[in-house]
C-alpha cells in the first residue's frame, strides 16, 4: 500500500468558483456552506492510501507534528515526531484536489464496483409509486436535487449483500477498503505502548486483513451498510471486532428546520467524525430531503421507514397498511438508504407489559407499532411480513437496524420484561434476516443505571447470536435535562466497553428540542470520547497511540500539535488563548495552571538525571535519621541492595556530587524560549 | 423533626438594601453579586428540618410540583404531585430570610456548638509569624476582610476532631445534623420504586441516624471536614456509605483573577451543587483571597499548603523548610481551612520510578516534594515530620487529604509502581493519623482508561483501612483537551460506583486554562451527575427518587416540573424555548421531536385501556393466520392460556368489542389543553 496525496487531479477550486450564472437562493447557501466545508483542520492533509488496485483510495487525516523542542523537558531534545494519522470521515470535502458543490453532489466511489460484479440493473424508472408521484409532482420540482440517476436494483433472482458476497468467499473492494481502513497506518506508529485491554470476547487482530473483514460480515459479527444507490458512500464496518462507530441523528420536524440546513448539519457531523447519519425526518419534503442528503453524504445513511409511511397516512398510525410500507421500503431503497430501522419486535403481546411502566413506550417508532397492533387488533405487520421485507432489502443491500420499540424511556423501566421480551423476537428475527443473507444490527436501549448496563449486553449477544449492537447512550440518570448527552456518554463508553459496535449520539437537546449545529458538534465529540474510552478499555489495537502522541506533545509543551491531535483542535486552541493568548505562549514551558514561575512538568528533567544517577550507583541515602526516620531506614537498605555494596564515605562522597551537580545544572526552574 | 420555613426572622432583605454611605469599588461589586445570589432556584424555596435542639435547623431546598394535567397520557389525571426535597449545598444565601453582605460574611452555625463543648480557647493574637506579618501589612489593608475573629484552638492537651469525639461515644450536634441532611426526608417519599443496586461492600441504612453517622466517623470510614475556625460552614460527610459528594476547585494563579472574582466563582459553585470547595491560589494575595473565601462559605473549605509554601520561598523548590511549612499550616489552620491536601507519601525511593513515564510527576505538590527530595537527597520532610502535622491538625480539627502526588498525568502512566507504592504509603500514614484521631481522606488519580479504575478502588480500600477515597476524575482518556469534564465524568461515575467518596470535579479547561464562571457551572453539573449516577448504581436508599419524579413529569408532559426538578433548570428551560417558544407549549401534550400531530407518550394512554381489557379476558388472537403468520401461532396459544378457555366465538367477539371501544375513544391522538 503506497500514500499517495497526488492520486487526484490538480486543483479543481478555481473552477469551482466560476459558478453557474443563474442560481436560486438555496444554491447560493450551499455555495456558502461549500466553502465552510472545504476548510480543513489545521496542521492536517488528507492522504489516501492507495489498495491492490488504483481506484481503492482509503482516505485518512495526516496530522502534521513538530520536533521536540530543545530546552528541557527531559525529552529528548530535537527529537523527530512523525506525523499522525487519524480515521477520517469528512469525505472529499476536506481534499483540496477536490471542488464541492452539493447542488450536484458527490463522486460516486463505487460506482465501478457495483458495476463490475454485473449482478444489478438500472431501472428505467422508479419502482415504488410515491417516487413516481413526487417525480411527476411540480410543487416540489424547485427542492427536488437536480441531477438523480435512475435507480438501481438486483437483477431478478440476484443478491447484492456485502454478506451474500462475503459467505461465497469473495472479497469485495468495499471489504479491502474497510480493512485499509480500520488497520489506520499502524504499521508506521513509532509508539506502540499500551495496556492489555479487557474485551469480553471480543478479538481484533492488530493488522485487518481482508479476509478478516470478510469472515467478520460472513459471519454476522459485522455489517458493512452500503446500498448500491449510495455509491457515494466511503466503505465502513459495524462490529465488535473493530473500532467503535457512531451515529449522528439530523432531520426536521414539524415544527421547523429546512433540507439546506440539515445537509448542513449532516456534512458537520461527519467533518467532527459520525461515522453514520440517521435521517430522522419528519416534516415536510421527507423525500426531497433525504435525496439531498443521500447525494452529499460521505457516510452510510439510516431512516426509520415508518416515519415517512406514518406521514402519509396523515399521522394516523391505525390507517397504515403494509401496502403503504413496501412501498415506502422501495422508495427510500431506490433513493440509496443504507440501512432501515425496522420495528418488527414490537409483538401485540408484549404491548400490555408495558402498561404499567412509569413512562409506558418512548421509542416513536414502536409506539406507532403498538397503537397499530391495538387499533386492529392484529400482530404487526413488520413481524408478518419480515420475509417480504428482505426479499426487498437485499435487491439493494439495505441493511437491517432491528429497532427496540420497547426500550425503557427512565431509570426504572430499565430491563423490564418488554424490553427484554422483544430483544429476543430480533434474534429470531436475526436469523430469519441471515438466511436470506441480509445484514443485520440490532438497537439498544435507552435509560438504565450503570449497574444493569452488563447485563443488556450479554443478553444482546447471546439472544442475537454476535449482531452487532447498536445503543441509544444509555442514559445512566434522568435528572439532568440540557446535559443528556453526559448522562448517556458515561453508559456509550461502558456498553462500548462491554461490546457494542456503534453508539447512537444523544445531543444536550435530548427531551428538549431539536439540535441545532452546535448540539450536533457536542453530541458528536462526546461520543467520540465515548467510542474512543471503549477502544481503549477493550484493548483495540493501537488505540491507545493518540493518547500517546498527545500526552507526549503536552509534555513536552508542543501546545499546537496537543491541539492538533484533539478531537476538537478549534476549541482546545480558543480555551488556551483565553488564559493565554500570546502565540509566544504556544511555546511557552509552563501552563496557565502554574504560571512561569513553577512548573511541575518541568521537573521530570531533574528526576531523569537522578535517576541515570542511581544506575550509575550513587546511593539515595537520607543521612543522619532523625528519631521520627526510622520509618525509612529501609530505604537505604533497599537502595543499597539495588546499588551493591557502597561503603558509608563512597554514599556520602556520591551524595554531595549529585547535589553540586543538582545545583550546578538543575536548580534553574524556567527558561524562556 | 418539624419543616419550618419560618425558623428565621422575617425578611431582613429590604434593610440589606441600606447600604453604609460609603463603599469602596469592591463593596459595590459584592452588592452586586449578592443580588445575583439571592434569585432562588425556580418554584424552589428553602426550607429546614429542626433537629432535637431549636438550633439543628437543616436546610434542603423544596420544589413545588403540579398536579397531573386532566386530558390524558394515561396518567392518574388531576392526581396531586407532592413537593421534592433536595440536597442543598448553597447556603443562606438562598434562603429570604437572611440579607447577603460578602464583605460581612455568613452567619457563624456552629459557633454554639464549638462554645459548649469547652474544649477550644480563642488566642489574643495569630500564632503563625506570617499571619502577624499580614496583619501588620498596611499595603493589603484595603485587600483585608474587615471583621476577622480572633482565632480559636484547642485547650493544651485537648483534642477537637469530630473523630476524637466519636470514638468516646460523643454525638455531636454536627452528627446529628449531618443524619438530617443525608436522610433527605425519605420517609415522605411518594414513589419509593427503585431497582436493586450493586454496592461493593457498601452499605447504607435507609434512614441515616445520627448513630450511624458517629459509627462511621469513628471507624474512619468517613469524615466531617469543619475546622472549629470555619464556624460558619454547614456540617457534610464525606464516606461510601452516604451520597457521593463532589469537590470544586477554584483559585487565582500568577497570571490573573481577582479576590472578588474567586469569592463569586465559589458562591457560584455552591449554588450549583459544590459540596466542597478548593482554593489552589498560587497567585497574589493568597492569604487574603483565602479569607474572603472562608467567611463567606458554607461549604467546608480545602489547601494545598505547599502552593502558599512555595510562594514564601519565591517558588524555589529546594529551598523549602519544615518550619516554613509548620508556619503555613498554622497560619491557614486559624484562618479555618477545613482539609489540607499534604503530600507525605512522595517517598524518596518513589521519585526514580517515575523517570521512565510518559508524562512524570503532573501532580504540582508531588512536583515540588520530588524537586526537594532530590536537591537535598533527603527524604519528604512531609513524611518525617508527619505526626507533629497531627498534632496542628487535631487542635483545630483540620483532616488530612493525604495527595497523591505521583499520581499519572495520562493513560500510559496508569496503575505503575509509582503510583501505587506511594499509595501504600499512605496507607501507612493513614494509620498514624488515626492514632492521633485525625480525620483522613486520600487522593486519587488521575489519568485510568475504564479497565484499570476499579483496580484503583480495590486497592485503596485494601491498603487505607477503607478511609474515604478522593479521586480526580479518573480521566478515560488523553485526546479531548476542552471536553476534559466529559472524559473524566465517565471514570468518576464508575469510581464512584465502585466506592470513592467524593469526585473533585474537571472542567472543560482542564490542561488548557484557568476554569471561569460557565466552566466552574459546568464542571459542578457533569460532576453531579457522576455522582448521581454512581449513588444510582450503588443502589443509595431513595436515589431514585428524583429521577422516578423527573420522569413522571416528562411522561406527563408537565414540562415546568421537569426542568425544576433538572440539575440546571435554566438550561432546560432555555433549550426548550429555543425550539418551543411559546408558554402554551410548557403545558403542551407533546414535544418538538414528535410535533403535535403525534406523540409517542400519548399511546400509553390506549395501551393501558388495552391491558385493562386482557385482565377482563379479553384474548388478542391474530384472527386467520397468512402463511408467514405461523410463527406467531403460539402468541395465541399463550394468550389462550392467560384467559382460559374462551371459544374461537367469544374471542373473535372479545376483538370486535375491543376494536370498537378503541375507535369510539382513543382514536384522536392529540387533544388541546
Amino acid at each position: 500500500m503506497s500514500t499517495s496525496t497526488d492520486a487526484r487531479p490538480a486543483d479543481k477550486r478555481a473552477d469551482a468558483l466560476k459558478t453557474p450564472a443563474h442560481r436560486n437562493a438555496k444554491d447560493a447557501r450551499f455555495e456558502e456552506e461549500a466553502r465552510d466545508l472545504e476548510r480543513v483542520l489545521p496542521a492536517s492533509k488528507k492522504v489516501y492510501i492507495q489498495g491492490s488496485r488504483p481506484d481503492i483510495q482509503v482516505p485518512m487525516r495526516e496530522i502534521t507534528l513538530t520536533d521536540t523542542p530543545v530546552g528541557g523537558t527531559g525529552a529528548k531534545e530535537g527529537e523527530h515526531n512523525p506525523p499522525f494519522y487519524v480515521y477520517d470521515t469528512s469525505g472529499v470535502y476536506t481534499d483540496p484536489n477536490h471542488s464541492v458543490d452539493l447542488t450536484r453532489g458527490l463522486p460516486k466511489l463505487r460506482e465501478a464496483w457495483i458495476e463490475e460484479r454485473g449482478d444489478t440493473e438500472r431501472l428505467e424508472q422508479l419502482s415504488s409509486s410515491y417516487g413516481q408521484a413526487r417525480e411527476r409532482d411540480i410543487t416540489t420540482a424547485n427542492l427536488r436535487f437536480a441531477h438523480i440517476d435512475k435507480p438501481r436494483r438486483a437483477k431478478a433472482g440476484a443478491n447484492v449483500t456485502q454478506m451474500y458476497y462475503a459467505r461465497r468467499g469473495i472479497i469485495t473492494p468495499e471489504m479491502e477498503y474497510i480493512a485499509i481502513r480500520e488497520t489506520q497506518k499502524q504499521h508506521e506508529l513509532t509508539d506502540m505502548r499500551q495496556h492489555e485491554g479487557e474485551s469480553f470476547g471480543a478479538g481484533t487482530p492488530s493488522i485487518i486483513t481482508p479476509e478478516f473483514v470478510r469472515d467478520e460480515v460472513a459471519a454476522g459479527r459485522a455489517i458493512i451498510p452500503n446500498n448500491i444507490n449510495h455509491p457515494e458512500s466511503e466503505p465502513m464496518i459495524i462490529g465488535r471486532n473493530f473500532l467503535v462507530k457512531i451515529n449522528a441523528n439530523i432531520g426536521n420536524s414539524a415544527l421547523g428546520s429546512s433540507i439546506d440546513e440539515e445537509v448542513s448539519k449532516m456534512t458537520w457531523a461527519t467533518r467532527w467524525g459520525a461515522d453514520t447519519i440517521m435521517d430522522l425526518s419528519t416534516g415536510n419534503h421527507i423525500h426531497e430531503t433525504r435525496e439531498w442528503l443521500i447525494r452529499n453524504s460521505p457516510v452510510p445513511i439510516g431512516t426509520v421507514p415508518i416515519y415517512q409511511a406514518l406521514e402519509k397516512v396523515d399521522g394516523v398510525a391505525e390507517d397504515l397498511t403494509w401496502e403503504i410500507f413496501r412501498d415506502t421500503l422501495i422508495e427510500q431503497a431506490e433513493q440509496g438508504v443504507d440501512y432501515f430501522t425496522i420495528h418488527a419486535g414490537v409483538l401485540l403481546r408484549y404491548v400490555p407489559l408495558t402498561a404499567q411502566r412509569l413512562t409506558g413506550i418512548v421509542s416513536r417508532g414502536g409506539s406507532i407499532m403498538a397503537q397499530w397492533c391495538l387499533a386492529h387488533h392484529k400482530e404487526n405487520f413488520l413481524y408478518t411480513h419480515f420475509e417480504e421485507i428482505c426479499e426487498i432489502m437485499k435487491a439493494y443491500d439495505v441493511a437491517f437496524s432491528l429497532g427496540d420499540g420497547l426500550r425503557p424511556g427512565c431509570i426504572q423501566d430499565a430491563n423490564d420484561e418488554a424490553q427484554f421480551g422483544e430483544l429476543k423476537t430480533l434474534g429470531e428475527l436475526t436469523q430469519i434476516a441471515w438466511e436470506h443473507d441480509v445484514q443485520v444490527m440490532i438497537e439498544g436501549p435507552g435509560h438504565v443505571a450503570m449497574n444493569r448496563i452488563k447485563e443488556n449486553m450479554e443478553l444482546q449477544l447471546e439472544v442475537c447470536a454476535d449482531a452487532p449492537f447498536y445503543t441509544l447512550g444509555p442514559l445512566t440518570t434522568d435528572i439532568a435535562p440540557g446535559y443528556d448527552h453526559i448522562t448517556s456518554a458515561i453508559g456509550a463508553a461502558m456498553i462500548g466497553w462491554f461490546g457494542t459496535a456503534m453508539l447512537c449520539y444523544v445531543t444536550p437537546k435530548e427531551h428538549l428540542g431539536l439540535p441545532n449545529k452546535k448540539d450536533v458538534k457536542d453530541g458528536i465529540i462526546t461520543y467520540k470520547i465515548a467510542a474512543h474510552a471503549a477502544d481503549l478499555a477493550k484493548g483495540h489495537p493501537g488505540a491507545q497511540a493518540r493518547d500517546n502522541a498527545l500526552s507526549k506533545a503536552r509534555f513536552e509543551f508542543r501546545w499546537d500539535d496537543q491541539f492538533n491531535l484533539a478531537l476538537d483542535p478549534d476549541t482546545a486552541r480558543e480555551y488556551h488563548d483565553e488564559t493565554l493568548p500570546k502565540d509566544a505562549h504556544k511555546s511557552a514551558h509552563f501552563c496557565s495552571m502554574c504560571g512561569p514561575k513553577f512548573c511541575s512538568m518541568k521537573i521530570t528533567q531533574n528526576v531523569r538525571e537522578y535517576a541515570a544517577g542511581l544506575d550509575h550507583g550513587v546511593n539515595t541515602s537520607t543521612g543522619d535519621l532523625s528519631d521520627e526516620e526510622h520509618r525509612i531506614k529501609r530505604v537505604d537498605t533497599e537502595l543499597v541492595g539495588q546499588v551493591g555494596e557502597a561503603s558509608l564515605d563512597e554514599v556520602r562522597q556520591g551524595m554531595a556530587e549529585m547535589s553540586e551537580k543538582y545545583h550546578a545544572e538543575g536548580r534553574q526552574l524556567y527558561k524562556e524560549v
